[in-house]
């Protein structure tokens, strides 16, 4: 059944590793999808880190995996900023809450960094966040800017257990200004679409695999494209049964049988 | 009609100043209560100052008044902590972000400040917010602890502007932590019953007076006290009519014309 699927989109925590150990079943199955050539992308709402970093860590891991596989939420980011703003002269220009994989993806697009008078305020996880930010965000919001987020998740994992994520900051700042921000990664239709057109297959011949039901899985369903839970992260399987629109195949751990192997 | 009042509490910023001018109108108000005896407190949302210093404040501006005759959030936060854990051996353990307002009320009711292992997170303004911050009250939380917080007001004014208030830093907090905070301060009935047991003046003969609807008149809505609505600060008289439940009166200013003068 799931060997009918010629691309997949795959979470990377909770999916391929959990924090800084590989899933060991879902390292078999990325080799066996590049041993067949099996177009296949990472998705990530992770926005500090760039692609190349990433993919640094996926090898470190045993992962084979090339920048151009992966795909973060920051990179979704400078796709909509793009779309939304168009080829501008003067640029656009953004007051940037955010780490380093979220500046380098804005960069690329010529987007200019500036607290005064920006056409947007662009927020993604800052460990260095203060309120002196959430001041200048706020002024910002209050004089027309736009409030982009690149995702809401509340927690984010870490080797510590859970620190609080991109929403709870964003939460600090919509709150601030009293403005609903425009969320970009998982489970936004946008950022799966994008992964898409990287991938070049069909919705329908497309899998997207994860373990969180709040962020994959409904960004499957919300994109309308078959997704696959796993049980190996965030959400237990015991609780799918709790949700109104369930994935399309629910799994304990990703495995190469799932290619027909 | 409002001369039959026999104590008042009165809001601060947006109805006896906004920001750092006092209001003509409403400094002969409370002459005119101070010189007639009639029992009056200033009960705010603010919880970075204490008392004294607010007394100290409407003094340089001309208005008569006592730190006893001054009621904050943050005093409210005590007064709740202490009836909510009573008297403990050993006492009240609580990771406070806040400001010295906040601190000084605390202190003197005996609560030990740590980050370890805290009963409650209890948060009001603070301009020194960061993401660290963040961390420890996230950590408390998921270990069990209460988060209380002083009051909810997304804004707060100063003298450039509207600044983030305290109920965008709780934001941030509940969102990463998936908790729902407790509101000490208005529009919560508490704060209110706890400065008519400071006035000694029962519900129905005292008079609320303020300029924020959300916040102030909703605030004796809650508790059940007669209100007046002043068009001195940030609700216009004009929005009130959108409003499900009016205030008992609505007027321009404090005028000692209400006390029948």
């Amino acid at each position: 059944m799931l060997a009918s699927y010629h691309g997949y989109i795959l979470d990377l925590d909770g999916t391929i590793y959990k924090g800084n150990e590989a899933i060991a079943e879902s390292v078999h199955f990325v080799h066996a999808l590049a041993e067949r050539r099996i177009p296949h992308v990472f998705l990530t709402n992770n926005s500090s880190r760039t692609p190349a970093e990433i993919a640094e860590k996926l090898k470190r891991m045993d992962v084979p995996a090339s920048a151009g596989q992966v795909y973060t939420s920051s990179m979704a980011m400078a796709a909509y900023v793009r779309e939304h703003w168009g080829v501008q002269r003067p640029p656009v220009r953004a007051y940037v809450i955010g780490s380093r994989g979220l500046v380098h993806a804005l960069e690329e697009i010529g987007v200019v960094f500036t607290d005064e008078d920006p056409d947007a305020v662009i927020v993604g996880i800052d460990r260095s966040f203060t309120y002196e930010k959430l001041v200048k965000a706020q002024r910002a919001l209050l004089n027309g800017a736009a409030l982009l987020a690149t995702n809401a998740d509340r927690t984010i994992p870490s080797e510590n257990g859970y620190m609080p994520g991109n929403g709870s900051i964003v939460a600090a700042i919509a709150t601030a200004a009293h403005v609903t921000p425009t969320f970009i990664g998982k489970p936004e239709r946008w950022i799966v679409e994008q992964s898409l057109s990287l991938l070049g297959t069909p919705k329908a011949e497309t899998l997207l695999v994860g373990d969180n039901y709040d962020t994959d899985i409904l960004a499957g369903i919300n994109a309308g494209v078959p997704t696959l839970h796993v049980d190996t992260g965030v959400t237990p399987a015991a609780e799918l049964t709790k949700k109104d629109h369930q994935p399309t195949h629910s799994l304990t751990n990703l495995d190469v049988k799932l290619l027909g192997l």
